[in-house]
């Protein structure tokens, strides 16, 4: 770790002083590749192989969560499809995952009234005694509150987090954390509402975590609709009773794989572009959006790349992620054998696509390697300048909006090491309808916008593995800089 | 039947030569009762009593299907919450309702691949043989499809109506006659895509009916996800077959109640504008917007001029009609007896709320019984007239749009008997996202739509019943026209 941040400095210094990359040839990128862009983005409109594919992955394959049989029988798909296409050097690195299986499962309100309540069980939790587990409920709305209330009134209780949205990143640390915050003030169990901008009775899953010094304690959402109610019922003072049985439970690890597939650079083959998506999902659902799409725009970006013969004079990878959900060991696992390899500071950048199947919008750039470090600002700007140039061959399919802060959670192990990251927008209005629920399925994704995220991802890996300069220039590989 | 229509035809005449109602006393209606409506709106836009209302009604009373004991429970609480309002006569009217009960059900994709299905029995169904019923599916989107299929393809099967959202009149059709359209080609069950505008696996039920002609098979809805997957699938050619178990069935009739207070005019008692929604719903969700939103907007309408010492010249009558759901047993009983005691004709407008506690945007108006009789467009235009000067005082809440066309099924039956009928028209943005499903609860109604659509609702009734003339002049009781 030490090693590789004084590498990084060292590359920091020479970036400064490197060329522009569109100075190199003279051509600004728009120019230098409209027609490539054009010849892309025309076949992405017309391809249907994107849809068929996430057409087949959701309706025959279905959801496929780290361990089960859908997703190792999505990983032999995936790798079947790569190799149709004609992608280059096809192969699974073999990862182990965690197994955790929810089992059947069951809440009830019990008072005031009887009542089933639609649930999931939040990804890694313990279960309940096979008898379930009874208490009346506290609800809170924030951390805060259930702080106020102190182990005398949250002991022997269910502690319900009736927190409603306030946007995923400020909504979703109670699903993380929210279990052992209430376990060490003595709560049996908790309950959240969904982490959902709009709800039709539709609970969502997703991973909780255990802190260490916390005794472990079952954790399942409720749809909004049944927490809210709960809540309006608590607050108003009621007693709420509620049974909640579930057969949750961790098993050994399982074997699963990353897939990957190329097409091998024509001049500096050892470089690498890295795209793509995570071929896991939820145990609900059909993973249409997260992240069926991406894993399929990706694939098809580069079969596309493939049947147009557009060989880059870099390595193009696309890369299915596994087990993006409940654990990341796709993405680290991936980290620590290109690190291993010495392959990890050929990788120019990599991008990838978990934002859902909704139109795409663009593209963000991460560089948290870089964060506070001197040069930082330098080379960021620069980067997105690159980036506006190849948004602009984008803009025929509103997907060319460039903007400073994206990545993704499989890429984020290697560009914290060093690599440019990008994530693929998209428009995102309703995303949250559908996150880890029963509704992420198909009939939620619009075949065109599959075909403009094809265009989109596989005009921006084709112009970053094929641009003279480097996205981020570094001093690493001094062969680099010799174009 | 027949005497009746000669007494329309009658009363059509006159209708034609009746002296306008803004001309008995010069003042158009909206600066005659500028000076009340502004109070009522003002005291319904700081009324908490409706809302508190619905809240009991849904949290703690839940769904409300005829037979059931949430129905005698929000009945017997309906009539106490009109005596404690200080309404006058608060009583309830007996009606014998269907009691159909859904049991345990659930529905299960056996292949191509396993899988248990989000489902609803529809209203009214029969159930299956206690171990399911299994069978192989064949999806179409329209009856000229199933009859195209024929007897061939269609004997032994499960026909998935699987047809995308048209609007709610032309999708439902399925719903209705959807069972028994199968059945005389030897369908052994239905599905149906939910009856829904947007979907995130929520089934939706409500009522279907057997022909008379065709065997009794089970239906169901799916979840519009559910359904189209299995669409997609059947279309491809791939063989899906189904397990149902449902214990759906029909008990003897029930006992239950029509709900009704009044505020007893003080010119005119015997003439009266009733007003009004059904106190029942679907065996699912809350029943918030269909239609504990109208029942409630129309007992606090009333409530709220009984406050506000506003005693009309008429009678203004509200009516928690029961069974609207799956039998319309409670709008037929009350016609029935107001035929009987004379009183129909002594009815000058129904109003009813049932179209969910989104905005209110004004009122519809149906005059069925003049339909395609000489004079109609003449009283209608008057009408309207008359309804639109009304709806000026609503303006301030944007709740003043008058159009052709309204009503509600409850009123429906003393409608086609004569009387001019309205309904309380909405935005109607998303009400068929919640209808009939788990989805309709409380969450999805603000307090501030339900103050506003009480003061629509009480400032309508309150100028019907208190303007010097009626809305549809008769001459059915000449003192009437003596004012």
């Amino acid at each position: 770790m030490r090693v590789l941040r004084t590498v990084l400095a060292g590359s920091l210094a020479m970036l400064l002083s490197a060329p522009a990359a569109e100075a190199q040839e003279g051509l600004p990128l728009e120019e230098r590749y409209r027609e490539a862009a054009e010849r892309i983005v025309a076949a992405a409109r017309a391809d249907e192989g994107g849809w068929a594919k996430l057409e087949y992955l959701c309706d025959r394959i279905g959801h496929r969560l780290s361990g089960s049989g859908g997703l190792e029988q999505a990983v032999a798909w995936a790798a079947e499809q790569m190799r149709a296409d004609g992608l280059e050097n096809v192969r699974l690195q073999p990862v182990k995952v965690p197994h955790w299986v929810r089992g059947q499962e069951s809440t009830e309100m019990l008072e005031p009234v009887r009542k089933p309540l639609a649930m999931l069980a939040l990804g890694g939790s313990v279960g309940t005694p096979p008898e379930g587990l009874t208490a009346s409920v506290v609800a809170v709305q924030s951390f805060d509150e259930l702080e106020a209330l102190g182990w005398e009134k949250v002991e022997g209780r269910i502690v319900l987090y009736d927190v409603p949205w306030q946007g995923y990143g400020r909504t979703v640390v109670y699903r993380g954390r929210g279990a052992s915050a209430a376990a060490k003030l003595g709560a049996v169990a908790v309950l959240l509402r969904s982490v959902a901008s709009y709800s039709l009775n539709t609970p969502h899953t997703g991973a909780m975590n255990y802190a260490e010094d916390a005794p472990k304690i079952p954790a399942a959402a409720l749809s909004v609709e049944d927490a809210a109610w709960m809540g309006r019922l608590a607050r108003a003072g009621v007693e709420v009773k509620v049974r909640l049985k579930m057969e949750a439970q961790m098993l050994p690890d399982a074997d699963s794989a990353n897939v990957i597939g190329e097409i091998v650079g024509r001049e500096k083959p050892e470089e690498v572009v890295v795209i793509g998506g995570h071929i896991d999902s939820w145990d609900v659902g059909q993973g249409a959006h997260d992240d069926g799409a991406g894993a399929v725009v990706s694939m098809q970006a580069l079969a596309l790349l493939k049947r147009l013969g557009l060989r880059p004079r870099r390595t193009l990878r696309v890369v299915l992620w596994t087990n993006e959900e409940n654990g990341l060991r796709g993405g680290a696992a991936y980290r620590d054998q290109v690190k291993e390899s010495g392959e990890l500071e050929r990788h120019v950048a990599a991008i990838e696509a978990d934002s859902g199947g909704e139109p795409p919008a663009g593209f963000g750039l991460g560089l948290p390697a870089l964060r506070d470090k001197p040069g930082e600002e330098a080379a960021k700007q620069r980067a997105l300048g690159l980036l506006r140039q190849i948004g602009r061959l984008l803009e025929g399919i509103q997907a060319g909006d460039i903007r400073d802060g994206g990545g993704g959670a499989d890429i984020g192990p290697i560009m914290r090491e060093g690599v440019p990251g990008l994530g693929l927008r998209t428009a995102g209005e309703r995303y949250f309808h559908w996150h880890h629920s029963n509704a992420d399925t198909l009939d939620k994704v619009n075949p065109e916008d599959i075909q403009k995220q094809v265009a989109a991802m596989a005009v921006m890996a084709y112009v970053l593995a094929d641009m003279p300069g480097r996205l981020v220039e570094r001093d690493l590989e001094p062969r680099m800089n010799t174009d």
